[in-house]
C-alpha cells in the first residue's frame, strides 16, 4: 500500500450554534471540533485503510490532544506532529450566514500550526512516503510553500506521486513568488483537483476547456474538477468522465472537499478505476456534508457504500 | 477626578455550558464574552463613573471588536488599545469542575495581548494619569513588569498613586529577576490588595499580622486583604476594619476580584471612607458572581446599592 504524506494545519475549530454574522455578540457554540483541512483529508485517507502521515504541529494543551487523539484513533500516523510547548494549538470559529457564506475567526498563524518543525522524524517521513498530496490552504507562509516544494522532489525522485488541491486564498497567491512557485508546483503535479474557477487560477488558459488541455500538456496525468453540487469530472489524456453531485440535505458543507479528496487519491493510488473513485469521493463529500463538524463525516468504504445505498444511488 | 491607568490583557472568553474537565471532547460552549482582568477591572472603575484608561492589545477580529464595543459602551477610554492587524485577539477557554477548579485553553502570550505597543498616546496617557492599578496577572513578560515599574515611577513622579493586586501566578513569581521587580513595585505601592495567602507572597514575614506590619512600614499606605466568602479587611496605621462576605448564589465567580478591586479603588480615589468603600467592593464582587461571564457582572453605584437593598443588607 501506498504511503500518502501531507503538511498543515491541525486546528480546533468551534461552530456557532445560529445562523448570522460573526462573532461580535455572546452566543451558543459547539466544540471544540478537531479540523484543518490537511488533517481532515488524512483522517478520510486513514479510513479508506490508505496508510498517511501528517506533517503538523499543535501546542500541548486540550485542543493539540483532541486532535491526536482522534487522528491516532482513526489511524492516522502522527508521528511528525510537533507538540509545540509554548503556542497553543491553532483554532478557528466559524459561523454559517444566511446565504451560506462563512465568517471566522482565526488563529492560526502565530499558533502551533503556524510555524514549521522539520524535525528528524519528519525528515524520515518524507523520505519514506509514495505520495505526496499538497493543500493550497496550507501554503500560508514561504517556508510552508518551500517544504511542499521540497517534499514533491524528494518524493517523486524516490519514484513516487504528487496530487495539488490549489485552493489557494487570493491574498496568497499573490503574494511575492508566490505564482512561480505554484507554477513549479503544477509542474511536479500528478493528480490536479481544482474546485470550481481555481481550475484555471494557474493556467495561462482562462477557458476551461483549453486549461485542461495545458494542464495535461504540462505533465499532468489527471485532473479531477470538483464543481460542489454541479458533481465533479474527470480528465486525462483518454478523455473525460462526468459525475453528478449526490443530493443530500447540507447541514455543514466544512471538510467535504477534503473527504472527496482523501477519498480519490486513496483509490486512484490503488489503481481503482476513475469512475468508480469519482463515485466513491461524490458519497465522501455528500457523507461529510450530512454531519456537523468538519471531521465528523468521514467514513470507511463500508460506510461510504451504505451512503450510496442509503439514498438510493448504484455504487458501480 | 483623578484618572486611573491600568496595562494588561483584553481577551474574548470562552465558557464550556457543562462541568466537566477540560476541552478534549465536543461540547457546549458559550461566548464570546469580553473579558481580560485588567478589562474587567477598568469597566467596573468606568461604571464607578472614575475616568480610566486601558493600555492593551487586540487583534482586528470579531473578539477585539466585542471588547472594544463594549469598554467604550461603558465609558472606558480605548485609546491606548493598539488593534494589531496581524495577531489574533487573545482567548480563554474556561470550564468549571465539580470541586470548583478551572481548566482552561489560553492563547495570550503569542496573541496580540502578548505584545507590547507603546505608542505616544500610550505614553501620554501614562503622563497624564493619577493613578496606576498593576495586576500581578498580566506581568507575563519582563516587559511588562518594566513598563509597570516605569509607569509608577512616572505617575507617582507626577503626584499621583499606585495600587498593587499581585494575583501572581506561582510560574511568575520564581521567573529570574521577577522577586526583585515586585520589591519593587511594592516601595511604589500606595494601596496593596491581596487575596488569601497573597498577602504573605511578597512580605519577608510569614505570619498575616507581620506582614501587614512589615507592609505598612515599607510606604504602603492601605492594605485590602480579600478573603473571598470570609470577607474582606482594610489595614491602615491606624487600626484593621473587617467586612463580611455578602451571602450570594455563585454563578461564576471569574471577575469577583477585579470588580471588587474597581469599585474600591474609584471609591478611595475621591475620599470614601474604608468602611463604605469595603461595603460597596464586597457588593460589587458578590453581584459578579451572580452573573454568568467575566465582565457581565459590572456595575454602577447605584445597581450597588440596589443589589445591597435585594439581599437584605443595610449599605452603611
Amino acid at each position: 500500500m501506498k504511503k500518502i504524506v501531507i503538511i498543515g494545519e491541525v486546528l480546533a475549530e468551534i461552530m456557532a450554534d445560529k445562523i448570522g454574522e460573526g462573532f461580535r455578540e455572546v452566543q451558543s457554540l459547539t466544540g471544540p471540533f478537531p479540523s484543518g483541512a490537511p488533517a481532515i483529508f488524512a483522517d478520510q485517507v486513514a479510513k479508506m485503510g490508505q496508510p498517511v502521515s501528517i506533517v503538523s504541529a499543535v501546542g500541548d494543551d486540550d485542543f493539540g490532544h483532541l486532535n491526536l487523539d482522534r487522528l491516532r484513533q482513526d489511524g492516522v500516523d502522527v508521528s511528525g506532529v510537533f507538540v509545540d510547548k509554548e503556542r497553543p494549538t491553532g483554532s478557528a470559529f466559524v459561523r454559517y450566514r444566511e446565504n451560506g457564506e462563512r465568517d471566522f475567526v482565526f488563529n492560526i498563524f502565530h499558533s502551533a500550526a503556524g510555524r514549521l518543525n522539520v524535525t528528524d522524524t519528519v525528515k524520515a517521513l518524507l523520505d519514506s512516503a509514495d505520495h505526496l498530496h499538497v493543500m493550497g490552504s496550507s501554503l500560508s507562509s514561504p517556508e510552508f510553500v518551500a517544504l511542499n516544494l521540497r517534499a514533491a522532489e524528494v518524493i517523486r525522485g524516490n519514484g513516487g506521486s504528487v496530487s495539488f488541491d490549489p485552493n489557494l486564498r487570493r491574498e496568497i497567491l499573490s503574494a511575492e513568488g508566490m505564482a512561480e512557485a505554484m507554477s513549479r508546483m503544477i509542474s511536479m503535479t500528478d493528480l490536479f483537483l481544482p474546485s470550481g474557477s481555481e481550475l484555471t487560477f494557474l493556467t495561462q488558459s482562462t477557458a476551461p476547456e483549453a486549461a485542461i488541455e495545458e494542464l495535461l500538456e504540462r505533465g499532468v496525468q489527471a485532473i479531477v474538477h470538483k464543481r460542489g453540487a454541479d458533481g465533479a469530472s474527470f480528465h486525462d489524456k483518454l478523455g473525460t468522465l462526468a459525475m453528478d453531485a449526490l443530493t443530500v440535505k447540507e447541514i455543514d458543507p466544512t471538510g467535504a472537499g477534503d473527504c472527496f479528496g482523501g477519498t480519490f487519491i486513496a483509490l486512484w493510488l490503488r489503481g481503482t478505476g476513475a469512475q468508480r473513485a469519482l463515485r466513491l469521493a461524490a458519497a465522501s463529500g455528500a457523507l461529510a456534508v450530512t454531519k456537523r463538524g468538519p471531521m465528523e463525516g468521514t467514513a470507511t468504504p463500508t460506510e461510504l457504500e451504505d451512503f450510496i445505498r442509503s439514498i438510493g444511488e448504484s455504487s458501480r
